[in-house]
């Protein structure tokens, strides 16, 4: 089965709200293994939303629209469709009672706009709306289906998967097991992964592999049918070994882990403590972590360390240091990565230090990062970045990193798995 | 003149990511005068997306493309473009040129792949990719101009504002001027704003008025139409002193000011420094205000105190308070605003603590946040907030709400005019 997705509305045309719509809607169905082939965005205007009709109905058998089904004047999918199918439009009546209630409920007087909500196509079997007025709609004609669903994400994204998902599986009469499986990669560009891969991106079609980067991180999808769900999970691992034989040293984690998370379950269990002395990303490193839960036992506290004279009184830097070498070198990010260990008497100490842009810092090009780390009873060692990106990606660039490199720091210690 | 998106990659339509390009692009060009009247989504399919642009030829004088311009096979947008105008594919210098540098500087071997990027459409006007290898190309024919972007958003936007655009705007030979301005509120929801000035909304057409709410932000986008920059300019002033006659006291900027932007204003201008004892933030808000460049004269430094006991060794918080009144406590805060100011000689101190959730903390409920703050002279001062959402909006929400409170607090002391 191939679906389209039409969003209509003229505020997504106006760039004031992203469709985000179509990716949930999209992300569903390739779950249940629907393929869609294009969205659609249209605006409010009943000739241009029918040629959209006309144009989806050629290529694919599944059309789903969203938005357009509220109480205004411009609101009018439903009224298009109804015209083009030759389908008059009907009060239902539980929506009817809904709406009424809602209004009774918060005190107002229902304005009559608000009826036209209730009208739905002759013939469609109705989702109920559970988190607004206006209900769905399914309408299936000999060569095609037809879903409508309110706009508001809040109310078409509990619809879909509670009304809109299973009467679909009925229609696929699909006893096909859909499983997917993401292998995370950090440390290694998107190309020169695919490059590593490509004999696989070619030739795989069950699983298939699918690479996606995005803010320096690269993942690949495995995706497998099968009739069983063990069958399918062994396609998934004979494809994810003969990655992980080539790649492997690159990965970080799977599926919802992040680089954050990884880092956590690590340090949780190994009963590890953690410290940073931030000056470029001024608190990024920390807040990132803590943006994970359960991040509590390990990460204690830190400073941000934003001038030189905080890292030299407060942090206790020794300013022979800082005057031969600079803030921003490899001996400034490792005194920083030992003196807030000390302070804070954790096992772990991490110093990030740079000039995040646009302007050149300590005598260094902007994008320039000496990320520091101090583990144990170890003697402290410093990585460097020559970043590229504008300001806050590159900020964000050097959290990641260092925590990719004390990940990597930690497994050659032998403090941790993959 | 009338435009088409068209953003090519099938990691949109399996629903990996939103399709936040056309949202960005459909504003920019909103901002110029340029009428979008489709969005299209296609996957990495030839035939396809050569389908797509024989449809949008037919409704867009304008078309633009997004992704596809990768160094990999999957990449074929220019491929595709280049067969159907008929135009080859040539090698531009410049383009190769940053391309072998960009992979000395990361030091990593250039793979035979990634020249294909600086391959572009013969005839056409480069665009430069400041921030990523593929550069973008405008080429114009007698009936249609095309327009290709890269995919990642952080190489397309800054492509698309500093060298397409100016491009467009020649393209347009557009008399008319037309002026954007926007008016930003913090501390009001958007429907309560919406009311304070639904007349205005629903009978205003020059300047027309939009509004966005967006992270707990609301703006309001004045835009008007005029033959004369100072006649659509004094549109503009004429409307705006109504509204801020109106709802005044919650603008706390304008255009491109953020909350962290004016709060720079405001310290630099009066030449105060801050710094913060961050708990349930753990460094959020001192990392918010860094990554506005400039901040480096007014942010010190500051701690990131997540236990208990950081609190009380480091930070010097006196343990009787957090015995007492807990962690999470009016008293918590304001002594660790007073602490940190103390400790790292600032103007003003900061302290936030909370509980982000998704559980209690300090025998308070997930989404309980104090926000101290001491100022110069005064007795500190602190304010409650109860948050609804998850985590991580919870932690975004406190460090704005901490900016908030704090540009009003320096407005109030007559630190600082709007």
């Amino acid at each position: 089965m191939k679906a389209e997705i039409i969003a209509v509305g003229s505020e997504l045309l106006l760039g004031q709200i992203s469709n985000t719509n179509a990716r949930f809607i999209s992300s569903q169905l390739a779950e249940i293994g629907i393929d869609v082939f294009f969205h659609t965005v249209v605006g409010d205007n009943p000739n241009r939303l029918l040629d959209s009709i006309k144009i989806a109905e050629e290529r694919a058998d599944l059309i789903i629209f969203t938005g357009g089904l509220g109480p205004t004047k411009d609101d009018l999918t439903k009224e298009t469709i109804s015209k083009h199918l030759n389908k008059k439009l009907v009060f239902d009546n539980n929506a009817m009672i809904f709406i009424e209630d809602f209004f009774k409920r918060i005190n107002r007087e229902m304005t009559e706009n608000n009826k036209k909500q209730a009208l739905v196509l002759e013939g469609c079997t109705v989702l109920e709306n559970k988190h607004g007025m206006a209900p769905g709609m399914l309408l299936a004609t000999k060569s095609h289906a037809y879903m409508l669903l309110p706009g508001p994400p809040k109310e078409m994204e509990p619809m879909f998967q509670f009304e809109a998902k299973p009467l679909l599986l009925k229609l696929l009469h699909n006893e096909t097991v859909i499983m997917s499986h993401v292998i995370r990669f950090f440390g290694i560009g998107e190309a020169e992964l695919e490059t590593k891969v490509q004999d696989l991106l070619d030739n795989q079609t069950n699983p298939t592999l699918a690479p996606l980067a995005s803010d320096g991180e690269v993942t690949l999808r495995l995706t497998a049918k099968s009739n069983t769900e063990k069958d399918a999970w062994q396609r998934i691992e004979a494809l994810q070994a003969e990655i992980l034989h080539r790649v492997g040293k690159f990965v970080y984690g799977y599926n919802n882990d992040s680089l954050a998370s990884k880092l956590r379950d690590i340090l949780i269990e190994n009963e590890l403590t953690i410290s940073a002395a931030e000056s470029m990303t001024a608190g990024l490193f920390q807040s990132e972590l803590a943006a994970v839960p359960g991040m509590g036992e390990a990460l204690v506290g830190g400073m941000i360390t934003y001038t030189e004279d905080v890292k030299i009184k407060q942090l206790g830097v020794n300013e022979a240091i800082i005057k031969e070498f600079s803030v921003v070198s490899s001996q400034c990010a490792e005194e920083m990565a030992v003196r807030v260990k000390e302070k804070f008497n954790t096992n772990i100490g991490i110093g990030i230090t740079g000039a995040a842009g646009p302007d050149g810092h300590g005598g260094q090009p902007a994008g320039t990062v000496w990320i520091g780390i101090a583990y144990g009873e170890m003697a402290p060692i410093s990585y460097k970045l020559s970043l590229s990106g504008m300001r806050n990606t590159n900020r964000l660039r050097a959290v990641k990193f260092t925590i990719h490199y004390l990940i990597q720091l930690l497994r050659e210690q032998g403090n941790a798995r993959i």
